[in-house]
């Protein structure tokens, strides 16, 4: 495995796939040149952009890890909201997750997703999963397409599998990111769809977060996400002990947590990871970045359901922000990195503000209400 | 059948298991320390800690019944939030319960429990009910697993016993408390599949709350409790009616309330009985200790499932704190009849606000609401 730097650059969207043409968007570049000629370069963000400050006391890490300005990072990116814009233009989010067992977490996720300010949000799942995602709410596009093993016969199974890959491709390609996990399950008929569905969300660009049991599969297969510069791995405490272990081979250090998440990223090779935590810590193997923002200290189960899909959301924005002009190949950012950062920013807001009224009884639901007042603080919808 | 004192201490966890490790931990057993030093002694939580008052008048019964100072016992056993800890560490526990015909019930313990500050809440429940229960609430998760004999052929009767019990075996050991019994029903096959779930669970040291349905099997089957010190029964008047009729095979008897409810305690064996009523009384069969302060005249259904999934937590929360230190075998503290005291008042907290809004209209979705603010009011989660 080796890393391939930039290779992000290599995918960059059609200009005005999403909002580039845009001439609110043209304004905002230029007021962007005009407020902060230090950190946009003829409309190229570079990486001061990020406005990275040295911490003096990193508690999670003894390497160089840099505080992001995230609040300047999800401006940036957030695109202004343009009347003469159309259904779908700030975003189009697929999660690929549900199952018999679980059925709220791909509901946080694509729900969240929306609630950030993406247009529409789809979700993948099995038969028994569908019908409860959508009661959850109908603002939601629910698939019923994948199944379990024990719903298919043996002798049926490559044929299920191709359908339902079929009915994927088919409207993968409207898509702006992908999320793969989120109440996935661990059956290994749906593990196998799931693969072959990220397969081909690469061939076709589209960035893809990995959460959850989707972090389980390609800890298992890593050749899922290797050199996929458009890759994005969450993982908590747990998943990231176990990806280090397959990976490096070796257990997580704390001492040395900055150098081991880079050198974790590129041995996969290009990914960006968010290891999540009191703080969370970003790379995509080049450098580390942290967004420490306190959120709340309930851990109640949702909340990284919440961040996936927000995640996305960004990831896309800050893909298409780069994509109005061409990145030079050094001093550049990548745009999964920017998305990280403001997905860990605003779950951060969101769950202190959800806090603050809720308390102990704070639920994932409570947080995701707060998700809009908290972009609306950092960046009003009417600047 | 015998008594068997302090059984409970036998089965304390590992310490840290949930949060005895955290700085914040230490400096709250500190600080319990330096200002009440007549109540906790070397860290050790001692029954003068409860703050027992001999009641000049108990209207339930002639015995010695105490009060308990149940909102110093609320404090003491709530764990500090802390920003260190992760997902889980707060609590995880599962409701057993919810079938064809009842799905309020489970959904109504299994919230109740996050509310009160659990992290995760499973509910194992029939497939029928599974869909409804998911749909209240993304929070839970939900696992369709149980059977009623309407869906079993008779020659399938043991392998598919076989496998629920693998199944619920499987998570088993995750969690911090079981309750069984919340809209159960009393399907014969379904009993005898939640007979082998309770029977594992003992044999795991999981905590085991049995209310309703729950009631009625281990009525009929009172090895399943017998000598499990570990064992919460909350019967209502009509469950502890039965209770008493077939243990002590004899009628309740209200002049003698207490030393009935002592007897019933002793005779099954080291099991902690919360007897509910106008007031509710709580024994291990060494002392009774009850908790009357005033809730809600309205007797809404439901309410029990409140109390049982919340006493599920604090009994949980009180295992873990008196297992951070050695238990002197003398002059130590029941933790599960802590986590009844404090479940009780909780619960009546929370009607009382609930009713003071809604009056005759109050129904448990209302007090559940309630939670929150009721707990924030006793234990503030800045402090």
């Amino acid at each position: 495995m080796g890393a391939c730097p930039h290779a992000w650059q290599h995918h960059l969207p059609h200009r005005g796939r999403m909002w580039a043409a845009s001439p609110a968007f043209r304004r905002q570049l230029f007021l962007l040149r005009s407020l902060a000629p230090t950190c946009v370069d003829g409309g190229r963000v570079s990486s001061s952009s990020l406005r990275l400050h040295a911490m003096s006391a990193a508690p999670a890490a003894a390497g160089p890890v840099y505080e992001a300005d995230a609040e300047a990072v999800v401006r940036r990116i957030t695109p202004p909201l343009d009347r003469a814009r159309h259904k779908g233009q700030a975003g189009k989010i697929a999660i690929i997750g549900g199952c018999r067992e679980y059925t709220g977490a791909p509901y946080f996720a694509a729900i969240s997703a929306l609630k950030v300010g993406a247009d529409l949000s789809h979700v993948f799942c099995t038969k028994d999963a569908a019908t409860v995602i959508k009661s959850y709410s109908p603002e939601l596009i629910v698939h019923p397409i994948l199944e379990e093993s024990y719903s298919v016969r043996d002798d049926e199974r490559e044929s299920v599998s191709s359908s339902i890959l079929t009915e994927v491709i088919k409207w993968m390609e409207r898509f702006d990111c992908i999320v793969v996990g989120p109440g996935l399950g661990r059956d290994s008929f749906l593990m196998d769809c799931v693969s072959n569905i990220m397969r081909h969300a690469r061939q076709a660009n589209i960035p893809t977060v990995v959460d959850g049991d989707g972090l389980f599969l390609i800890t298992n297969n890593i050749g899922l996400v290797e050199d996929n510069s458009l890759a994005i791995l969450t993982p908590n405490v747990y998943e990231y002990k176990r990806l280090v272990q397959k990976v490096l081979n070796c257990e997580v250090n704390e001492e040395n947590a900055s150098e081991q998440l880079t050198a974790l990223c590129e041995k996969i090779g290009g990914v960006t990871i968010m290891r999540k935590g009191k703080a969370d810590l970003i790379s995509d193997g080049k450098k580390v970045t942290q967004v420490s923002t306190f959120g709340s200290p309930r851990r109640c189960g949702g909340q990284g359901d919440i961040l996936s899909g927000s995640v996305a959301v960004f990831s896309s924005w800050a893909w298409h922000f780069l994509s109005s002009n061409e990145q030079p190949k050094e001093n550049s950012v990548n745009p999964m990195v920017l998305g990280c950062i403001a997905g860990s920013l605003l779950l951060r807001k969101a769950a202190a503000l959800a806090f603050e009224k809720n308390k102990r009884s704070t639920v994932t639901t409570d947080i995701i209400e707060f998700l809009g007042q908290s972009l609306e603080d950092i960046c009003p919808a009417g600047r």
